[in-house]
């Protein structure tokens, strides 16, 4: 793990001129890491009962003097992480070898590389665990690039220029909804006002709410203790999961909104198991309880099923994201004004890169971006985003909040730090990615203390 | 490899009766074959320049007194197979120890248990490595279960009640194009002339097409040669890859259609390189060779892009399938008047039983399906599917067309025969997918002799 390892340190300050010297990525290792997060039924909802939240975790190696590690993960949530661990393995001959100047360089063409291999591009393409495996490398590769120019991955984006920032995306697939100059424009336009909202998100940081009250394997008395708890501890929003059984759901939302009063915000989450037609159904009885939205009605692959539950459920907005495969699939969502909440998944899209087009795509069409996080290290992963999106891109907080699950965040170098139920922007060097090495240990999967043990 | 293995033998009438006992699945054996084709540009398109045919090759072993086997792959162009092999075996514990006749007595359950599980689903969701392993596994045990009935595929299917289809098929998010109900009233309507219709295929066989004559590697001379070659075998309907240049598909489209005369059909194919503007300005140049269709002009996810490539340039037809994940995607392109030909391809589609579904869509709709082929075992799968769609759900020959490219065939036990560029239906027990014993050897990767000697 060379020295960004260890318990309690944070990635030290690298002595070294930037642009002194060629910095190769000499490896790519992957772990298996898997926590049995089912054991406490944390994570569960109706399309996953059981969740043991996981990650293929990815080392990139340099030659850096200073052991200088680039670190990323596709997050799963159990079996099948090691398909995710195969796949980056693919991905390996593409990136080893590679000088961090080069890709910095052009970044376009870097990601086209590591997403593009005719062959390997078969099993998606663009989607599932290739995809996802890309994503982990690419996310890697950023935090290295991050660490190297000592800055906080929302810092670096923050501080690139339009045409570096458009630089680095592919508009392959997009061009109809948004091309490179439009782009840049776009950026242009919004460029008033950055240093101020910079600012603002050191002193206060990027609205957040909790998943952390409604998940479905709890019982009702727990989820009015977390909700007593959420109040006292300042959330606004708070989000629960639905679709299991109707009148459950009307229980459970009618329990939280009792507790949360009309002036707070309830969000509910279907995780995917309704129909079109069952979802309408479903939300004519839940609009009772005023919901801020509806999240994965649907299979997330179907966009026209979306507008339809759209148009009917309005003025109760509609989101959707977490399992959503690439920019081809958020193009359609706004341009069939489908979703009203853009839900990017740091880790299922392809990494920084495809991250940045979707962004420009919400912000074109005027649609909030609130990330999916929760899992492992999604949280880590997507305030960097935020942060970069309200700083540069999105320029709003209205309707704006990051998903925040109070969990695992002890098995990073780094985690989140919250205050007055915000994202604190981080300021270590890096995408916040790295884990602790002794989380890697005990959690690899089946060899470390937490499996082999069974 | 058991009874149905070695060069010449067709899989032997099993000496047994139905029902007499239970037959169970005992192992699961999945092998990655890869034939090293890049070496002959066969293959080539604008998005896979060196495609290496490949397959992960699921062997379902029974407790069968025969050595009764089912086979079925996952159909790859190279680099990935491994990724494909790594999924099957994540599917094993939930295929081994099924009865035969459990798995037929619900089929819908098993399809659902072999997509499914909340865990492995995640890093689809039914999309990618994970869902085109399901699919090989389902299509194995449908090869299972044709064997063990004594029928070829085609005629097992076309021998089921409307009632017995329709519980093959998991609704879930198709209910809003199509209900249970209303499928079966469709099979029903559509009962009469089923016998005529299976012997006008019994004796003609179902129309096809040949890609064999344009691959974007083929020189001029070549595409030539191959062009008077297949119309003095009688083909009326020709396909040409474009997408790399369009001034070079301009030429190459004109030297085919002024080889084949107006009479006979052109279909271009671009391979998902075009972005939607593109697409709709490169057919406006392209439209004076009258295609037949421009199939895949663009990413297979967008079925918003398709709907206005298809707008655009009507009266040519839109087509695609063989790169689209699920029956979501399709029940969108229909939804959308965005293709006007369904290109379903037989290892992508969750097996049979999603097939079924989506042959299902395109009938209601009244769009026609042309499946995908070619690769390796394509053309072997899909005859059973356009024939049994033929006899029970669309029930036309207007506008269909198997995709037939004269390649790899003698890697089957039973490969499929041709009369007349007519796919004759196939009259072995099975569904055709079984591989000779010498070729899985020979083409196994790494250790096959095609490998190991490099």
């Amino acid at each position: 793990m060379g020295e960004v390892s260890g318990p309690q340190c944070a990635v030290p300050a690298i002595p070294y001129q930037v642009h002194s010297f060629m910095t190769t990525i000499t490896d790519l290792r992957v772990r298996d890491i898997r926590i049995p997060t089912s054991e406490s039924l944390t994570g569960s909802d109706a399309m996953n009962p059981d969740p043991d939240y996981s990650a293929a975790y990815v080392e990139l190696l340099t030659d850096h003097p200073s052991g200088l590690e680039g670190h990323g993960l596709a997050f799963t949530i159990g079996r099948g992480n090691e398909l995710c661990v195969a796949a980056i393995e693919a991905w390996k001959p593409f990136v080893i070898g590679q000088s961090l100047e080069e890709i910095r360089g052009d970044m376009r063409s870097f990601w086209r590389r590591m997403t593009r291999d005719s062959q390997l591009r078969w099993v998606g393409p663009e989607k599932g665990t290739i995809h996802m495996a890309s994503a982990a490398i690419i996310n890697a590769a950023w935090d290295l690039l991050a660490k190297l120019e000592e800055k906080p991955l929302w810092k670096l984006l923050a501080d690139l220029s339009a045409e570096e920032l458009v630089a680095c995306i592919d508009f392959t697939y997009i061009s109809d909804l948004i091309t490179p100059e439009e782009a840049i424009e776009l950026l242009r336009e919004r460029e008033p006002g950055r240093e101020a909202r910079e600012e603002e998100m050191m002193n206060r940081g990027f609205p957040a709410y909790t998943t952390s009250t409604g998940w479905l394997g709890y019982e009702d008395e727990k989820i009015r203790d977390l909700c007593r708890q959420a109040i006292d501890d300042g959330w606004s929003h708070v989000k629960i999961k639905v679709g299991a059984d109707l009148e459950d759901d009307i229980r459970r939302s009618s329990i939280i909104r009792e507790m949360i009063g009309p002036e707070r915000q309830l969000m509910l989450d279907a995780n995917q198991v309704w129909d079109v037609g069952e979802a309408i159904g479903n939300m004519k009885r839940l609009a009772e309880f005023s919901p801020l939205w509806i999240e994965e009605p649907t299979s997330p692959d179907d966009v026209l099923g979306h507008a339809a539950i759209a148009r009917a459920v309005a003025p109760i907005g509609v989101a959707t994201g977490e399992c959503c495969q690439n920019r081809v699939l958020f193009k359609q969502f706004l341009q069939a004004e489908a979703i009203q909440f853009v839900q990017i998944d740091s880790c299922r899209l392809g990494g920084v890169n495809e991250v940045l087009s979707v962004l420009l795509m919400a912000a074109k069409c005027g649609v909030p971006v609130c990330p999916h996080a929760g899992g492992i290290g999604l949280c880590e992963h997507v305030q960097h985003l935020a942060i970069f999106d309200y700083i540069r891109v999105g320029c709003s907080l209205e309707n704006r909040v990051i998903e925040y699950v109070d969990n695992l965040h002890e098995h990073f170098e780094n985690p989140v730090t919250m205050s007055d139920c915000r994202y604190l922007p981080p300021q270590t060097p890096g995408y916040s990615t790295t884990m602790r090495g002794d989380s890697l240990d005990h959690f690899e999967f089946p060899s470390g203390r937490a499996w082999s043990g069974r």
